[in-house]
């Protein structure tokens, strides 16, 4: 096979959508044109916004690595943070674990989320 | 023409973007690099937000066929919805409606919508 | 070198990350597969919605010309409003912007943001 037929052909397997853990109402997270979809929420309930918050990123990191990517590949990342006032320990945890000089672009807004314990909720687009 | 030039003036124009009913303000739907961009809102104004969901999934079903794609191939799906309480019923809808193995990444948040009447709204990114 | 080998390279040099002004917390934009990411906020602090909105826009212009595309090939917009009475304010200086027929696809919703003088982010992904 010539080289251009297999980069062309690993380009078209590239195409399909990959889904990570589908479960009925929704995937973990998606791989298609490679790129990667995912939404992160955080698993210590009981925290507060900080440790909420590096969790949820812990949480990202886990599945980057599970699907062969990592947070240096982060393209854009939208937070959606329920008490304005706990904006600075967002950053906190987030400064802290961010890949220093591939930081993604980041978009935070207000909002409350479906469970009332959720203090933030983190959407990213990944490059794999 | 060889095969491969054949596919390569097809990711050529894979990559252009396509309008789908340009107005004004915004466009319907957008597709570029085999992906569709859509964002749905109810037409069914005066109803309660199961039905609103349905009829806002519903839409999505008809731009996707338009653009020759299907539930099937959604990735990623944002929904913003005016009133926590109505979480249960837009997951009823949902759960009634989404391609069961094949469901995209979700993310859903409170938001205040610019339609009154309006109780949910619902963001997507599919694959073609 | 064959033309389907330059074509090739080309499309792998596409695939790279480009982070443009990356700081420690997040890049002003990012350009990944022929897609660029950016957020915008208004830098007139002091100014009404419309203002803000127009000076919102006029930054997405400037970023789009840094890298190479311009805003009739912006594929999505979503507009973080504060307060639900700017929309046609907020319109009025979009539909003054936006480039005729080429709108993106768009979505609107109220939320609180980060600086308590913004009235307006705006998120889109464009094409290079």
């Amino acid at each position: 096979m010539a080289g251009w037929q297999a980069k062309l052909d690993q380009k078209e397997t590239l195409m399909s959508i990959t889904r990570i853990d589908p479960e009925h109402r929704m995937s973990e997270a998606i791989i298609h044109n490679e790129t990667v979809y995912y939404t992160s929420v955080p698993e210590n309930l009981d925290d507060d916004a900080e440790a909420q918050t590096a969790n949820a990123l812990a949480v990202i990191d886990n599945i980057l690595t599970r699907v062969g990517s990592d947070k240096s590949r982060i393209l854009d990342a939208t937070i959606f943070l329920v008490n304005l006032e706990d904006f600075p320990a967002m950053n906190r945890a987030w400064d802290a674990w961010v890949s220093p000089g591939n930081a993604p672009v980041r978009c935070t807004v207000q909002a409350n989320l479906m469970n009332p314990k959720y203090k933030v909720e983190i959407k990213i687009i990944a490059a794999m």
